[in-house]
């Protein structure tokens, strides 16, 4: 087994839409946007609850897939780091990782703040924090 | 866009060979085992050294991906959960992400302490742990 199909449950709307507005890591952002959940997944988000934080995957779909070697935040002096020992976007299967805190859930839609992700980004999955 | 297709930059050797072995959590767990990276992704796991703890993502390939409701942990006293508010292997894109400790690297290898995940399993990712 050498690969899989990931299926997406949904797509973000953020507040984000160029690069140049997205904070480089979750934790320093407030941005704000909504989970919206494609009807055929939504049952799968039942007792998800404003006030908890929840982690989504998202798939960055911009994302050099191609890249192994990179400069951590862009930081030269740093010097090359393999893509797995940093949080680039750049790596073969360009998945990140975000932790949000949850303003409300509408039906299929989940208002969610603290996003370092771009508007239109594919979503993977979502998981409770442990 | 709605699918992806990933590619496995490596596979897992475990301790854990039977899912009854399997701890529910990696953060209650010292099992052991070694992320056997493919050669042609060993390049991306440069700077990675003993002592770190490693997020990783592995795609949990038993797992299956059309159910939505679940009870968590197996505890029918507290209903049905929509997946995606659960840690539950269960769910449409079965990505597992655990901490792991990183023990030693060599080469292609990286042997890691903390593991709930099952011999055999692919890896999906490798990321810093912020």
């Amino acid at each position: 087994m050498q690969k899989a199909t990931i299926h997406f449950i949904g797509i973000l709307e953020s507040e984000i839409t160029k690069l140049a507005d997205a904070p480089k890591i979750y934790t320093e952002s407030d941005k704000r946007g909504t989970l919206e959940i494609y009807p055929r997944y939504q049952a799968g988000i039942e007792g998800i609850k404003a006030g908890q934080t929840i982690i989504v995957l998202f798939w960055l779909h911009q994302a050099d897939r191609e890249i192994l070697k990179v400069y951590p935040r862009g930081d030269v002096s740093r010097g090359l780091h393999g893509v797995f020992a940093t949080r680039s976007p750049m790596r073969p299967n360009p998945i990140a990782i975000s932790e949000l805190e949850v303003l409300a859930v509408r039906d299929n839609r989940i208002d969610v703040s603290g996003l370092d992700i771009l508007d239109g980004t594919p979503i993977v999955d979502i998981k409770k924090k442990i």
